[in-house]
């Protein structure tokens, strides 16, 4: 089963916010004023105008928060290299675990014997796990044993200049598919609320139609639908 | 007159989203679980727990967004130092400046002989501004003759965690009247919003009752009343 | 075996460099003069007066890029989080892992027992991993059922600043113990090139004599050489 | 008189070790191989590769330190906004000022009748500024009526992936003239000690061939040699 993924908060109406905040760089309007909003035709442009012509900043004004279940600690630890983002992740020093909970990667799912293996050992490896939790090892030290792929749930909370970022990375189809799932089911909670600011998002073969990869994975997306779209 | 904050946009609900970011780490709550929110009395518990132990990360998934109108150059150059914020400023190279617009520190209006030298020079500074524009200087150049009090305004967004470190900064008697005017006035605007996250928040004399400072101002504050008041 | 640290390059003559940047703050001085060094006494005394009053900016001047062997996923996990640094991390998507490396807690290390139940799965565990390829399974998928324990490499930079605030959280006795160990490890190599600017470093007990904890260790350290002697 | 550049310090042997870094994350070999260097030819090679591919992070590891003489301070409120650096910039609230030290605009001392107005205001503004001291104000506050030319001085510290990211925005011909003098210092100097990291910087037309900006400059920079020069 993929990961889960909710979005908890997110500023209110972030395309709004975004344009307001851009249109105090260059314009001589008081802030006050951006209290009248203008109307969202002209936010939609000015948004497209900021995107095309790179200047990221105001993006940066609008936060997404989101809470993920399922995700394996192959995928958090990947994630977590993000820097501009905030984490609070399920401890495994305090929290003690009940059930054997491992990510099953979609190449050996649909391997039957490699599917057999992995699932007799990740139960094995929880026995293991409370074995050595009756020998008195302390749980932060047990689950050294523990599968890679054993499961987390975190909350993370980035802003749309660094989703933007985060999807540009990610959803490339050479990204691990793990990570690339989970950016997924982001990209489409964000577009529910901010749909002008995600309107274009991930990979450069969607949003400038050319690859930058040394090695190309030699299928591009054509378009916004072909990359939402669960396909794999 | 002193800058103009607006609170333009926030999190939704900032006080149960950090707590429910908090209870992921130390529980074994599946992210669902947050969805259904415990009552206000515990997250509220909760929330006094992790600033006193000073488990800060949690407060990050907040974010708030602020407008400020009227505020000196002097004041933005200093606030822009804080690095784990977002900032949209408007640009002096960009839009032409139409009247003389400048902050008088109250050390200076409260002064009459140093009041009337301080406006009728800010007034010659503008009309010099003018004079460059009209021998054919840019805006980006000419201004290089405006004082350095004249009016900035621009766009903010802190999360809460940074936002307490910027009011335990800001708030200090020391620091520059200016930019503890503005963090007083973002203070009181956060309070209406997320009370138990800023129920307590300034310098270490209001949190900790002491001081850090080599040299202290010898007038420590007595409570959160005492900060909040406008009292200068 | 716990982890080895190797300093492989640092700001030359870190302790100079921070107190020449603290002194154009607070001084009329050119940078051109801050070529013609002071004095190390000097210098000393500076460094130390910025760190008993919380000035901690000029320190970020001083940078320090380590290598870690040997270090197991669970504490390479704790160390990412930490986002003002850099990091370069051997990839397991990449690098197809040819022998059993699994880091041993020491709490299973001392208990026979537990020690040839945890030898004898991690190797199983390996056995697993090499099936998985067999069967076609590529190293980035197979790689979810290594322990969390298995040993990565890394290489990673931080400047004083933001590993004085690592040593402050990871080298109390609260925290996990792998990675305090190369917190600790990484302090004593930095000691060797910047002795004025970790003359005192880690957790509060140490430079405050006070534990912030809400739930103390109960043995604080008496001294700089209590903590870096390896007593455990 | 433009600003004058000094790089106070840097990480030794910069290229080496970004290619170093770069091993660990796609090789299998340990941190202490990397302590016995390759040869430089191979170094270079795999520096041009990840510049090229956009795996910008090993070039993090170098850091570089420069000191600053003769900004001004519209372009240190301009510098300051680039967050992944660190600056200790002279303090106009401590330090007092002793005589007139003003940045002319390039267009405005090719131009005799506005130089003339300039000069003479900027040493008006001085001696207001000497006047409000005489009247008791202090330092902070008479600063107020200095003007925006004025100049500061500051030590800075970028990485070299983040000195890309500068130079790409700073180096363009639609940048500020003034910051974008420093950025040519900065380059002239990273080239010197890290000449492979180095090689091609700057805006897009030099590296890419291409311009992003919405509006173009229309003299695109034929190669690195005519950035480098300085032709205005």
């Amino acid at each position: 089963m993929p990961c889960r993924v909710y979005l908890l908060a997110h500023t209110p109406d972030p395309d709004s916010l975004v344009a307001a905040a851009a249109r105090i760089c260059y314009s001589a309007a008081a802030v006050s004023d951006l209290l009248e909003r203008e109307s969202d035709h002209l936010s939609a442009s000015l948004l497209r105008k900021l995107r095309r012509s790179g200047h990221h900043s105001p993006f940066e004004h609008a936060s997404f928060t989101f809470g993920v279940d399922g995700l394996s600690r192959v995928a958090s630890h990947q994630l977590v290299r993000h820097r501009l983002a905030s984490y609070s992740q399920q401890s495994q020093r305090y929290v003690e675990i009940n059930e054997a909970q491992v990510v099953v990667p979609p190449s050996i799912a649909s391997n039957s014997e490699a599917l057999a293996l992995f699932q007799r050992w990740a139960a094995a490896a929880f026995e293991v796990y409370t074995s050595l939790l009756a020998l008195g090892v302390e749980a932060e030290d047990a689950r050294f044993i523990l599968p890679h792929g054993w499961e987390t749930r975190l909350v993370l909370t980035m802003n749309a200049r660094e989703l933007h970022h985060f999807f540009e990375l990610r959803l490339c189809r050479r990204a691990q598919w793990e990570i690339r799932e989970l950016a997924r089911l982001m990209l489409i909670e964000c577009r529910k609320v901010a749909p002008v600011t995600f309107e274009i998002a991930g990979p450069p073969c969607v949003g400038e139609g050319r690859c930058h990869e040394s090695r190309s994975c030699g299928k591009p997306y054509g378009n916004m639908e072909d990359l939402i779209r669960n396909d794999e």
